[in-house]
């Protein structure tokens, strides 16, 4: 069975050394204030989170994927055995408190601990992770965006984990197109409303961990107009509370069946049918996608998360048994009195493995990046830093998802050919790596939805401002280090694909302006966002890179780590980043080869698109 | 539920007009004076199998993933619902014997329309068709190299599908690595042997389809050298024929336990006990690694086949759901009457699709060539064009396992993700295709070790003479069509590439012949073999085009199937090829970046390998 040990010793490299978190986070009067942006604490915290996720949820990984949940004939669901015991000893230890407000309960941690208490969360046990995960994205909106009284009835709840949350956007024939869905909000006139619809796909949907769950629903108020711009979010409580916050009257909101999927069994995808459920607005009218959003963009960051925990969790196992398999002999001879050596002596395998390592510790130094930013676009003092930290996360953020996503399936994928046909084997755990992190590029806005954001969104919109922000700080990085005898060379590659990254944008940019020119973003969108991930991960190599060789020159490299970091480092630059030179091949290619005849290629008859 | 037509229009196209198989196979006596090798004959057998095979099988493959194998306390095994009656039909109707040697039963085709019946088998259910696919197998080596007696005894009972048949390679200890399996065979001195040892992953190793199962097993003889030198192959049936050859006394081998698999669950994967199980010698002593690669050779096309067919499945599923799903707009709109269009409208959606019709259809074109090779290996009158044929067959094969395999697998995710959240969810088949189809990957060799074949036996051993044949064949084609108004660039690009390929060959080469040099071969292989895929593909491709244009030029593209062509390999070149710009770097870079200190890069004391 796989084991996974939370990887704190680059948590701290990437928090301190990389982003300097603690300095960061002193200049904000909400931590400051607080005592909980200490470099120790946060240090001391996360050692205790692998504790509990080393001891409490991986053994659990296997039974939850084995058992699944099971729906019951009243619709109530049970989750897998240990599921709700360690839901139990998780918030009774006041982890799902982590970060949350002080005024509803919470702890006041930065976002920053709590991603990486994620990302150990979902190297452990992805499916379990995602029922304190949505509930946090509910936690998110309803405290953005709610009113007082709302707040005040349920933050406390979700904030202590007695109740959970859930987001309940797609419908059986509305997912990337919300604008279609055909959930309804009647008023009662009493300050509720009464919701009816189907809801799908609905993760941590219905469950036995906690006493009540929160619904937050995208549904259209009867006179609101059509399309996206008619959708408002409401809560629905399972429970309608009573006056003393206890769960009270059952709500018009039933589990109507549960999806058998490829992975993450252990959370319930639900069906939900809600006829005339009570619900309360959250937000304003008419303004649920942009409420919804709120949640949307830490859900994939979290997303993103599971790509890069799932990816460690599987890199780690890979490299244990790439040192436990003897096959084929190795010149020099590792093993000399063996008749065969550990198949991590060749290169192919190294090269699998160190693909999972560079792609992860990148993806861990981004994550972290954001997660930082999160904290300064919400509470540093100064508005420009602010708005800076936003824009920045508005950017990143679909990279993160599905860059991040892409490459943990692809390391789930590579780490189980390590393991030759043992990986196709159920007991040994890495064919479950990889049915769970599938979801990852599916779910919370698919990949190629992801590279659209980025791309069209957020990149053409402003007219390519934020991208330019980023662009001058990768420049004034590349500029520092040239010619630097240790990572002039990357610094070279990097500030390369920075200007030629800009010279796609343009010509992309200037395509899309003309007929067809939606066309245009679309086709390049999604080689568009692997070359951008590619750029970003190369200039936090290179950063990494350049730290750890100043270590190592200061004599500071006691145990290997900083040597490790400059070998990934070259390895990366080696063999990974090349894919830019592909990327920019199909980015120019455009849409012209796509724009085929319908009828001839695809046996369409429905029409001539680009005819 | 997944659907499945067999691509007959395009088999068609690929036998007659790209490889004129026909007139070829005319020319082979074995063929001709049997008229076997009748175009029209074939394309009739082609429909039959499409018939049997979309009516019998493609119902029965959810069935066989849901059910599994059941494995009872005897050591007997059961097949799900429904397998062993289509077996019973496939066998009463001939298919196992399609083409078999008529001296012992067999109808004699060309192996080129048993491979087409390979890949439709592979696309409808690819656990099933394992079962004939191993006793296809079995059949090859004990064909080409049993005794005589054991041929009449065995052979025919092989063709009819009376019995099946097995390979028994792996151990627990021993995958890769065969030269160090701990299976013995003692000589009872009667001309049986004694075989003793656990063999494990045995597809099809035990099952209730066939009376007996005749298992080919590699084991050392007593006093046989260690390695690869000391092994041979025995034949050890189940049950020990009568002398009316009917299934007699039980032998010494029984399934101790089934596998629990990410996929292929119709397929009984065993773990097999040999106890003193009598078997006999098939071939010469000692040479058994010999003989077993007649039947890995086979194997490894038939495992390319199987990423050919799953591929093949899953765009057509894939093509369907987005002819359906209605979601979004795209201007002009398609749908004018409805709220959203078909997502196929939407570039990225096409780019999906086109991957999987452009890898799907070159795939086809390859396996046939490599078919119509064999036949022409086996069966033509003139030395020169046998040898020529073989080593076109020995060279192209790892690239038929492993770039195949890879391609259907990649395929079949990326059609899940055209079905966005319903591909996760196990009613619509999707991800099943992914968790059948990631197998190929692993097996018959992992395509790492395929990799190896092609760069280190296959290329580099004959001092790159089997390479410049074929490198000679495409350079005629490149300056033949250099400056054609339609595929002229096409031409450019391969030739380009082509070269590229001879250069990079000839840099492994030279550090091949260094110290350390197996370490820059394993370091570029696996990035090797998809640059020499894609030269392949770009070669068949554009043969393609250039057949398709000249149809379209005369006026003959009645249903835009020769449009669709022409299309397609634009799309192949635009999209696909690029992908050698960034391998050729990546294996450029060599091993220098996978030679990372252990200690630091990989926690591991062991050694320090590459120091």
């Amino acid at each position: 069975m796989p084991t996974y040990k939370a990887p704190l010793r680059d948590m701290n490299f990437v928090m301190t050394e990389v982003l300097g978190a603690p300095q960061q986070l002193q200049q904000m009067p909400y931590y400051a204030d607080n005592d909980t942006a200490d470099g120790d604490l946060m240090q001391q915290v996360l050692v205790e989170a692998a504790r509990f996720v080393e001891g409490e949820l991986v053994a659990l990984n296997r039974v939850g994927d084995q058992e699944g949940c099971v729906r019951h004939d009243d619709g109530e669901v049970t989750t897998p055995t240990g599921f709700k015991a360690a839901y139990q000893k998780y918030r009774a230890a006041g982890w799902t408190a982590l970060d949350a407000d002080p005024a509803y309960g919470g702890q006041g941690m930065p976002h920053l601990v709590s991603n990486a208490l994620v990302e150990m969360l979902n190297s452990a046990n992805v499916a379990w992770g995602m029922y304190p995960g949505l509930s946090h994205g509910a936690y998110t909106a309803l405290h953005a965006v709610g009113s007082q009284e709302l707040k005040d009835l349920y933050l406390p709840k979700l904030v202590s984990g007695e109740w959970t949350g859930t987001m309940c956007l797609t419908e059986p024939h509305a997912g990337t197109d919300l604008g279609i869905i055909r959930t309804k909000a009647a008023d009662n006139g009493d300050g509720s409303y009464a919701i009816t619809g189907t809801k799908i796909f609905i993760s941590a949907g219905e469950h036995d961990l906690a006493d009540n769950i929160l619904h937050l629903v995208l549904a259209r108020l009867e006179g609101s107009p059509q399309g996206t711009k008619g959708i408002s979010l409401f809560l629905v409580p399972k429970y309608l509370p009573t006056a003393d916050g206890k769960p009270g009257e059952r709500n018009g909101v039933v589990c109507g069946s549960l999806e058998h999927k490829m992975g993450i069994h252990g959370n319930a995808t639900a069906v939900l049918n809600f006829d005339q459920a009570r619900g309360w607005l959250v937000g304003e009218i008419n303004k649920g996608m942009n409420h919804m959003f709120i949640m949307m963009n830490a859900a994939r960051l979290g997303t993103g998360l599971q790509g890069l925990g799932l990816g460690e969790v599987a890199y780690q196992n890979a490299l244990t048994y790439a040192k436990d398999r003897l096959q084929m002999r190795h010149e020099p001879r590792v093993n000399p009195g063996e008749n065969a050596d550990p198949i991590l002596v060749h290169p192919d395998v190294r090269r699998m493995l160190l693909t999972g390592k560079a792609y992860t510790e990148a993806g861990r130094a981004l994550a972290m990046w954001l997660a930082l930013s999160i904290d300064t676009e919400h509470h540093h003092p100064d508005d420009a830093k602010r708005q800076e930290a936003a824009d920045l996360v508005a950017l990143l953020t679909p990279i993160a998802k599905a860059f991040m996503t892409d490459n943990g399936f692809d390391i789930a994928v590579q780490s189980q050919q390590v393991y030759g046909g043992h990986g196709f084997i159920q007991e040994w755990g890495m064919e479950q790596f990889v049915r769970d992190a599938r979801i990852g590029q599916i779910y919370e806005g698919t990949n190629g939805i992801q590279a659209l954001d980025l791309l069209g969104r957020k990149v053409l919109l402003d007219g390519g401002k934020k991208l330019q922000k980023l662009a001058a700080t990768l420049q004034e990085f590349v500029e520092e280090h040239e010619g630097d005898e240790h990572i002039g060379a990357y610094a070279d590659q990097l500030g390369k694909a920075a200007q030629q990254l800009g010279s796609l944008t343009m010509v992309i940019g200037q395509k899309a302006m003309q007929d067809g020119g939606q066309d245009e973003v679309n086709a390049a969108a999604v080689d568009y966002l692997r070359y951008f991930g590619h750029v970003v991960y190369g200039y936090l190599w290179a950063r990494m890179a350049k730290i750890a060789q100043d270590n190592i020159d200061a004599g500071k490299d006691r145990d290997g780590f900083y040597l490790s970091k400059v070998q990934t480092a070259k390895f990366y630059f080696a063999k990974l980043f090349p894919e830019t030179k592909a990327l920019a091949a199909t980015i120019k290619a455009g849409n012209e080869s796509l724009a085929v005849d319908d009828r001839a290629v695809f046996g369409w008859e429905h029409g001539l698109v680009n005819a």
